[in-house]
């Protein structure tokens, strides 16, 4: 076996892991229905105006403004309707004085017009149409590239797309976008012991827990899961396992990365690319190595499942969003008073647990093993290395799953 | 044309359609890594412990703890190695008195020992392995169902499956869940103008905007958008999209709910089934209608496209978490000066975008058409109806997107 030698701050961590990750260049087209929460690869320019031509911007009549010089509902003044302009369909009347056109919201302006009198303020006649409103010059008018003007800027590369953003891109007639692509994730669960759900549990296994886990959690922060085949704990079959990764931009293993002689997934990163950091002072979460292999980025997560996913939170998060150039994660936070004590490992920077219950925020944890814990809680708090208890009442920031 | 009777209140507009709006109980089955997100249709139990057997929760040396009695560095007890036990690997000696076995983080617990000590605390001898500490009874033990016991209830029907919950699924075996159905969302772009992007534009025709923000909200909350063919201006066509949608359990036009003669969505939903209401006092937004058609819900959309948009934040998303069986929508909201004053139309809740910039909130709205007001904003400020100003330097909630 084979003792830590030391470990470093959570902070030193994150540092070496945000140094170590590049944002991806990679690109890929995808049509405009599979655009959301994508991350534009270039600037969209507007190809031509939106709208393309002036349009009514309400229902109502198209007329010269001037004609309408004085008009009240008293005084009302009178024009003789030339023609119904519907929406995409072109005007053949122009609006010439003493004229107007009826118009619906969206429909093409009639030349002649320079404004719409929207339909509460009219009524119509046998032979013409009452305007009860003097119109101001462009009232009620969608100009041409009013939205937006051929040639501009629309949307910067960078910008990740919103439903709004999506829409802007299909006013201007693109069917495909090119977005960066998500970054890649080989999750590979290592040991013996382990077991994929649904198979029958031979004595002494357990079931696969932290393939489920990691692959929610990439999936969630914009990156697509490759869930690898069990690696069994022999050098052998995890090598197969990296050189089978290796397509992928990073490499999480779960398991085998603590101090026991069969904990053989550090001795493969050695061997194959090298390790930056091999123990955190966090808990949990301590025995986690990190490293590259050909370029790509390599997590040795604890096997335990709530130390591998605390450990995903906070140190793998960061990078999938690095690399997807996703702006980083919005933590939702509440000031809660601590419902119990909580001791705390000294020199460990700690994730605790919590559950919010009438209003305060009462420990869920139970142990490092024990999915539960967090399948039950909120969220967490944050306990620094140098504080062993925190005492009941004290007011805390939980920071919401 | 025919103009608005009257408009209703915002709110009453949200308790009009949340009355009509029944969670789905429709359920399905989806494997494990299709689970995130989705919610529970049925308790989830346990078919029996988690750890299903006792386990060596730290490498070191299975020992009874009666043997390390006084144990310390300077007097470490010597105990005589009588196995490794790997993980996935079943124990083949008992530990008897005097005796201890290497055991791996995960490792089957041998019979006899009822403590684990860590082997930071142990060192290796030629005929002996020296431990440096007293062992507690049950010290470094994850007992057999520690996490979950047989019989218990892990997750209730109702609960959302975040990562840690589909790892509580997994610890227990099942590969698949049977989970609520999404609401299934037609959406329907009315009108004769609107293009496909990707096509061609004629004279007077504009591209389609409306279902690509629409189905991107809808995907965004929990709900399946299915894009229908846009319908063209007259009661055959767009009944036989209704026909067609009826499938769906919300179907969504926008286009066609203002007062045109041509706007024949109202008619329509009123033919085929009953409107709730038709017309909202808010801005962006007013000419919006709710109904039923065959147990189904129809949203009349506006077609301006911030119009559009607007309302489906405001009006379709609560509809689709509620039948989704989702908590409400958790929006971030800063409080920040305005940066200009902002006049807002009276009797109308205006929602207003605005941009952060320098900690203020600065006024993003151009025009109801504009998609470009809404891709350039950051969020919104709600202005109540009875307020016809907002003075620069107000402090205002902004509700980000």
């Amino acid at each position: 076996m084979r003792p830590f030698q030391s470990t470093i701050s959570l902070a030193s961590a994150q540092d070496i892991i945000a140094a170590a990750a590049e944002p991806l260049a990679r690109t890929e087209t995808v049509s405009l229905g599979d655009a959301r929460g994508r991350v534009l690869a270039r600037d969209v320019m507007a190809p031509a105006d939106v709208p393309p031509f002036a349009r009514a911007a309400m229902d109502g009549y198209a007329v010269r403004a001037a004609d309408t010089a004085g008009a009240t509902r008293d005084a009302p003044a009178r024009l003789r309707c030339v023609e119904q302009i519907y929406t995409g369909q072109m005007p053949v009347h122009a609006v010439a004085p003493g004229l107007c056109s009826e118009v619906a919201t969206g429909a093409p302006m009639p030349e002649g017009a320079d404004a719409v009198v929207m339909v509460e303020e009219t009524a119509a006649e046998a032979d013409a149409i009452r305007m009860f409103a003097t119109a101001a010059v462009g009232q009620n008018i969608g100009r041409q590239g009013q939205d937006i003007r051929q040639g501009q800027l629309v949307l910067s590369a960078g910008t990740v797309l919103t439903a709004s953003r999506v829409g802007a891109i299909a006013a201007l007639g693109h069917a495909r976008v090119e977005v960066y692509a998500r970054p890649r994730v080989a999750i590979l669960s290592t040991g013996n012991e382990v077991v994929e759900p649904g198979a029958p549990l031979a004595p002494g296994q357990i079931y696969d827990i932290n393939s489920y886990t990691l692959a929610a959690v990439v999936a969630e922060h914009g990156g697509v899961p490759v869930i690898h085949r069990t690696a069994v704990d022999t050098i052998e079959d995890l090598s197969r396992a990296v050189d089978e990764s290796l397509a992928e931009d990073v490499l999480v293993f779960s398991g085998g990365s603590s101090v026991g002689t069969r904990d053989l997934v550090l001795d493969v990163v050695r061997a194959k690319g090298e390790v930056l950091f091999h123990g955190i002072a966090v808990k949990p979460g301590k025995p986690t190595a990190f490293g590259r292999i050909a370029g790509k980025l390599a997590f040795g997560m604890p096997g335990y499942p709530t130390s591998c996913l605390t450990n995903a939170y906070v140190l793998l998060v960061p990078v999938l969003r690095r690399l997807g150039r996703l702006p980083a994660q919005s933590i939702r936070i509440e000031r809660l008073p601590l419902g119990a004590r909580v001791m705390s490992t000294p020199n460990r920077h700690q994730f605790y647990t919590v559950r919010v219950e009438h209003g305060q925020a009462m420990p869920a944890f139970k142990a490092s093993g024990d999915i539960t814990s967090m399948s039950q809680a909120d969220g967490y708090i944050e306990i620094d290395a140098d504080t062993t208890v925190v005492e009941a009442g004290t007011v805390v920031d939980v920071k919401f799953f």
